[in-house]
């Protein structure tokens, strides 16, 4: 199946003290829609894993109008918009239990062989499972990097390691959020409409992390994770 | 319904690197079996919360013979052993895609009210959901505190807390497991097959903690979250 359509009941345990849906947790479900629909055609992480290669995921934007409640349903429909030699763009389309759209998200993927860690060519891989559907947001952008002080550190720990050994996508939205001063007023008098993720190298087990933020606007931060002078992945956050 | 089943399928968001479900994410499981069941009988957090109380988890023991990978499907029976004024215990079997079982749980439960932080008197509320079957495994026993120096300070952050305001009974276990030396050999080698938890205080947003951890056997660990000389949550490990 092209595009595919995957259910979710929102859990109590995936949920903020406003009782949304959290920005970590919906990641999670976008990449578990991107990992079934990849495996069901064939193209999934631990089949493409036989042959030694993996996915990484590059970019992704998401926008929300509506963040669900704990114990709501929400659908996810997923499907491949284009397929070049180095990436690939898979889209999504967020409903809630009547089928109004709540949310859209569009990510960029590359695949790599595991030992050389180099691009493999996609175009062999999942072209014929294209559908030219746009997607419902605007593309992530390029994000700048930021030059200012870090916030905190951070050592990558145990708990952070997905199955391809380095830290899960969604954890670096999680450790970018808790650098928000105020959390307990941030999170209850403002709703993200809109982030972006651009991801630019790995962390791994025991790395040792620099955050950093910056105030574009009085509805726009940016954030970037480093190692050392890397720049590990970066994010705009829309309020 | 008294005793129900609910199934969830593991995700390779829920996996470390050995592509086997985390022990926190099982918690999450847990938990949530027993607030959606809790909820169809009437008495889940989001109804109680109308009358100012909320449900605190006191205790919990895991025994697992075997820890899932994701892509599978397991499923959760839970029932209602017994409800004493102050405590009640709720019970779980674990079960794989072909219905045997992989695992068993058993929990005591208190409930408060949330402005007093007093407990409330249990027989009134789900004392006729009662089944009088026994756990599969052993309950969870007193944990002693834990006199070594602490291994390391921890600030609770935005991401800990859940819809009580305070940090979720899964991220204890996280925190005190990512404590431990050389994870990658660790959870590689060892197979964890019970663990205990006793949650003695809440940890709130910004409190400091320490975490404390002795070897007491080969094959068993305990653990201490503190706040200053106050004990917040105490864990026994057997792998």
């Amino acid at each position: 199946m092209k595009t595919a359509t995957y259910t979710y009941q929102i859990t109590l345990q995936d949920v903020d003290f406003s009782r949304r849906l959290k920005i970590t947790r919906l990641i999670c479900y976008l990449l578990e829609t991107a990992g079934r629909n990849a495996a069901e055609n064939h193209f999934g992480i631990q089949q493409i894993n036989t042959n030694n290669h993996t996915w990484v995921l590059s970019r992704i934007a998401v926008e929300m109008n509506e963040i669900p409640k704990g114990d709501e349903t929400i659908s996810i429909e997923t499907w491949v918009e284009n397929v070049s030699r180095l990436f690939t763009t898979r889209n999504f389309c967020i409903r809630d239990e009547k089928g109004n759209v709540i949310g859209s998200a569009t990510s960029i993927w590359a695949m790599i062989d595991i030992e050389t860690r180099r691009a493999v060519d996609l175009t062999m891989n999942c072209a014929s499972f294209v559908v030219e559907k746009p997607s419902l947001c605007e593309r992530p952008q390029k994000i700048p990097s930021i030059q200012t002080a870090p916030l905190t550190e951070y050592k990558v720990r145990y708990s952070d390691i997905d199955l391809n050994y380095h830290a899960n996508s969604a954890k670096y939205v999680e450790w970018l959020l808790d650098t928000i001063e105020n959390p307990a007023v941030f999170f209850k008098d403002n709703r993200i409409v809109r982030f972006e993720l651009q991801y630019i190298n790995e962390a791994l087990l025991d790395d040792v992390l620099t955050f950093h933020k910056e105030n574009t606007s009085e509805h726009e931060m940016l954030f970037e994770i480093k190692r050392h002078t890397d720049s590990i992945c970066k994010m705009r956050l829309i309020f």
